[in-house]
């Protein structure tokens, strides 16, 4: 039976990594893969999109979409009508085998050499099975976890979600169990015999941050802009 | 038989939209979809890295990774013993069932209740087959259109990939016909009931840009920054 109790402070110790699976051990660049679980927390806490990939007649399908982080547990929500959601209902038992990647993008890594042009780059990859929360509580955890992924502290400054909003939202939890992260870090890596070419070689960072809020037109100028907006 | 022909400056018109699929018809948000060509380029051109699911023994797998549009086709390399380059090989005829899909995080949306929360973005996913180019001259184009997705210019400016390097590399096509882009832009859309609500609500930019170009340490202090970084 699906187990939809709701996720408690409780978790697995943060100094027990992620136990390495035949799917989560890269086939290159093993030296970037980490099974370190306050580094994949950090990567996944530093975004709010993923791409969620499942089957589909016999097909991968990969939509962007938003997720939240609870512990050990990432939830995903949509309309009751959308693809993955109405798959992982429909698959309820066992569930619908997804894979969740994050990706942060730091750097473009020119190298003197095409060949060894790179990014430096912190990506999360979770294997598993989506299976759909029923539990009203986890499902308010849940979403709350959503909306607070993107703007700390959010959640409690908005309407929750009304009987009729729930009932055309779905939510699925994924398990962190099989889960790897990828970094990239440093300059490039010539060939020694590169060392010695014309071109400009180093890095360029990306760069990233937010905008001043914009209110909504129809705003209440007497509204100012909460501090968890401004602590972002 | 592949086709492995060149690339030509020849490809549909612009003004031609891609013909919507089973699968590219999304089930909600409609009117966020689109088939514009010029709308799905100018998206795909403004990311040079994109999320590439495939299957593998059933299950999803969904990878990060670079790419490079060339007319109607996306190229993506890796390492000849990576699993998507590998399966795409082993599956060389017909090919491998990919999806590729690339999203920009424009602003976050904060409606005043939790249930409209969004975020604009721009996405593109691309359905398809992928398939190995084993023709020289379109897997040299293939390499110099990643290298410049990232870099736009770089390619002319670094050491092109030597007879070792090209057989540890390998390019895999995907063309453009199952494809569609979705678009949200705006503020939040509250239902009137909710107007009053003390919550405030509007749009939260998402900033990005280049930093500095950083040169690596051994680069020669003679070799200035290029004009093609410059104008990133």
């Amino acid at each position: 039976m699906q187990d939809t109790a709701p996720p408690t402070a409780t978790g697995p110790e943060s100094a027990t990594p992620y136990t390495p699976t035949a799917r989560t051990v890269p086939t290159r660049a093993k030296e970037r893969a980490s099974y370190d679980r306050e580094l994949v927390h950090s990567i996944l806490d530093a975004a709010c999109l993923c791409h969620l990939g499942f089957v589909r007649d016999a097909a991968p399908v990969v939509l962007p979409t938003l997720y939240g982080r609870v512990g050990e547990r990432l939830y995903v929500h949509g309309s009751t009508g959308s693809r993955p959601l109405r798959n992982a209902r429909a698959a309820a038992d066992p569930g619908l085998p997804v894979c969740l990647t994050v990706t942060h993008v730091d750097a473009l890594v020119l190298a003197r050499s095409a060949f060894h042009h790179s990014i430096n780059y912190r990506s999360v990859v979770v294997h598993g099975t989506a299976t759909t929360v029923t539990d009203p509580e986890e499902r308010r955890i849940a979403l709350d976890a959503i909306v607070d992924q993107a703007v700390p502290g959010r959640s409690r400054d908005a309407r929750p979600a009304n009987t009729k909003e729930l009932a055309a939202t779905a939510v699925i939890r994924l398990d962190l169990d099989e889960v790897s992260a990828k970094v990239r870090t440093g300059g490039p890596n010539d060939e020694p015999e590169d060392l010695t070419l014309p071109h400009w070689t180093g890095i360029v960072p990306l760069t990233r941050g937010y905008g001043s809020p914009v209110p909504a037109e129809d705003l209440d100028p007497a509204v100012g802009v909460p501090e968890y907006l401004r602590a972002l």
